[in-house]
């Protein structure tokens, strides 16, 4: 079947999900972001790889901090940056999204970064643009978001680089979470030999061990000697609903506390996408403890937009290259 | 009569509406948009023409689209670009236009670009800024759309040079359109011999003919032999309005399928000013079809609006120029 | 008692008040201020201090105009500028201020501009942040607005530069007014030996004549032989309540007009800090007028907000260092 992320030649087009991408790839993904993490370290946070291209946030759902990272990202590439903000415009006028696509096309956009509360919209766009166009899935529906998945990958491999040794839980509304099966994916793919997930059945989805996962219902046998623990959000409107009682309830059962981590080996990090909730998902000594790694999360995640883009838009996504350049150009 | 949008050298000062700008301006314009397609097309889009200037985006009302075409003109001329919307800021806490753009000017702002949605707001605000300071008109009630109206010939020039060999039907809601006025001016101005309105008698203005077209109320007798079919939006809040029995109605006598443009010389082309309502004005066959020139439009819009500014500060408006500088320099 | 907005060899690390601001500091600002205001009038407004770094503008309270000033300032210094407007963020996620914070501090941003509707907020976030990140109080509740006083002291030292002898009136709500605190303290810091406050007793703070003002409750007495007429602008929401009879009633009585402006000095400036109502704390003869200069204080704030930038951020400060280099970068 064809892979619509990658090009003839097997190069990455389209950053869509981490499904079906080759270990290959995201090898590369994680190779160039580990020489984006120091352009974040300089004096000047800059590189022109992207000078003189436009880069379009296509926001069909609202995320200020999803847009935020790409939105950095892309300036420190130098890019041009056009924030559409897509619910309050052109739909409202009865445009469809192809039309308002092949606008931006005509503008001379060079990339898409695309966020929308249904599954394939990105694929659906991608499937649509011409060659040289390359669209970045920002989040769909339950879908994926497989910037996420990477930075949670990376983020393990800069702490615990032996991948091939660690057993990984992951904690949480799996259901609904389109960052579990980017996570899930990613883990698998890259030779993390037991990827475990740990949620109330309300919260499985149905064959989720056709996944590549074993399946725990409670905490204490689930993070029992695990290197790395990956919590999940747990979104508020879930709280009150059929399928959780409330929330303190929840935290009691599958909230992440010290005594709870302690089940972990002794040097197991904690990941947790954001935004946290404090005293839902995860205890705030958890979060702010020495064994948390979420602010490095995000750190990387910068990173690792940087290499997406840069990788697209067709640069050997060195940031070296660009630092001879630097001076000259912003 | 003192011109507003000319300088005492009969130089561009402003650019508010087509009627009353000569035929040498025009093309002047058009001639500056013909250096700025090619930026587009590079690897990197970006002239530093307008580097170190502030562009304001002045928007009372509120329009994605229009103001994404000139944040991106803007940008590729290396402008630092502020976009306000008004609506929801000063204006609330009792301030005034005028004092709105005094404050503007009083940080140094360059030039403005305003969308109203009271006809005159752009030529008010034009009347009282210092003479340093360049007003471009993004749409003003009823009254005008200049750069809408530029990008339309510029687009018909590319496909049809001849322009004083042209028939050119515009068909829709002329009677609520900005842009009709200002296709209207434009081409006349140019030597367009034959320019035909087309439409229902409810969506006509009054004495619509002293503009110096040709009226028809149906598409057969107006179509036939043209050169060039302009289609206009139909605004949603019209169709169910005293003015138009429905929305299916309008299409069947007024939509353009392929049938009607059958009418029209075999090599007629066809331009909607977007977005667009796919099987109301326009089917989508002939939208997506051969002869639809609609997408050029919009590539061409960016070249356009990076000619008006261009020459509004002062520049030559010549890419080439930019070229020159533009390793050194965003 | 230690200043937060000093580090430990008296250098300014953030800009919370300017209450306990030493003089020096102040006019270290005002006089780097000085090197900025020529920036604005150059061809290219623009210098390469902030190059690579990265300003937050965090706005839990929406202020489009002050918003614009430091976006402004920012671009003009070269650096990213990211705008959050915090209400419509991840706030209404449940996420706390902190996370926010600390979230794109991980995404390694430089500077917070900050906004909020609590007296307090920027002094919070400043005591939180790492010694390498800077923030800026944007006006927080009643508490401190202090780029608008500095900006108000700088247009005063321009128009009248020995301060010593200086008689200066502040007229209007001193009790909502974050401006008039942050005046007050910078116009007693700064060695002007008379500043007055002329307010009805409902708008007057318990105990201001600590402050080390001279409280007057008419205008005649008040403007008497001043040199320095400060409005401050009366909010709408005041103006029907408890505290005041009617616009109209406290335009008679507090409204500045030409009249009243009679009996300061005949050289006597006038100042408003914007939006203004006018007929309502001010009549539009004297917003416009020759003794106005309220839009040279507008130019100012730019030149102020650079200069905090750029002081914060460890350069000189002095715009002729950017000169230099600025041809190679924007």
């Amino acid at each position: 079947m064809h892979n619509p992320q990658l090009d003839k030649d097997g190069r990455l087009k389209h950053l869509l999900s981490i499904e079906g991408l080759p270990k290959k790839i995201l090898n590369q993904i994680l190779d160039t972001a580990e020489s984006f993490v120091g352009v974040a370290e300089r004096e000047v946070k800059k590189v022109p790889l992207l000078r003189g291209k436009t880069v379009c946030n296509l926001f069909f759902e609202n995320s200020t901090r999803t847009r935020t990272t790409f939105e950095i990202a892309a300036k420190r590439l130098s890019a041009d940056v056009i924030s559409l903000n897509v619910g309050t415009s052109s739909q409202s006028k009865g445009e469809t999204i192809l039309d308002t696509v092949d606008n931006l096309i005509a503008m001379h956009a060079d990339m898409f970064v695309v966020r929308h509360s249904q599954s394939g919209a990105a694929h659906f766009i991608a499937k649509h643009v011409p060659d040289h166009i390359h669209v970045i899935n920002a989040g769909d529906g339950r879908h994926s978001h497989p910037t996420q998945g990477l930075l949670d990958v990376f983020t393990i491999r800069k702490y615990k680089p032996e991948l091939h040794n660690l057993k990984v839980a992951i904690v949480g509304d799996v259901l609904h979470s389109r960052v579990a099966r980017s996570e899930i994916h990613a883990l698998t793919t890259l030779g993390v030999p037991e990827v475990r997930v740990i949620a109330p059945k309300t919260l499985l989805p149905a064959h989720v061990e056709k996944l590549g996962v074993q399946v725990f219902l409670d905490m204490k046998s689930g993070l029992k000697d695990v290197d790395v623990v990956m919590m999940l959000r747990l979104q508020n409107e879930r709280m009150n609903g059929a399928l959780l009682p409330s929330a303190q309830e929840y935290f009691k059962t599958y909230g992440l506390t010290q005594d709870k981590l302690n089940l972990a080996k002794p040097d197991a990090i904690v990941l947790h996408p954001g935004p946290m909730n404090r005293g839902v998902e995860i205890d705030s000594s958890v979060a702010d403890g020495a064994q948390s790694v979420i602010l490095p999360q995000v750190t990387y995640g910068i990173a690792i937009r940087m290499a997406v883009m840069a990788i697209l838009a067709g640069g050997t996504g060195h940031a070296s290259h660009g630092q001879t350049n630097q001076d000259t150009a912003s």
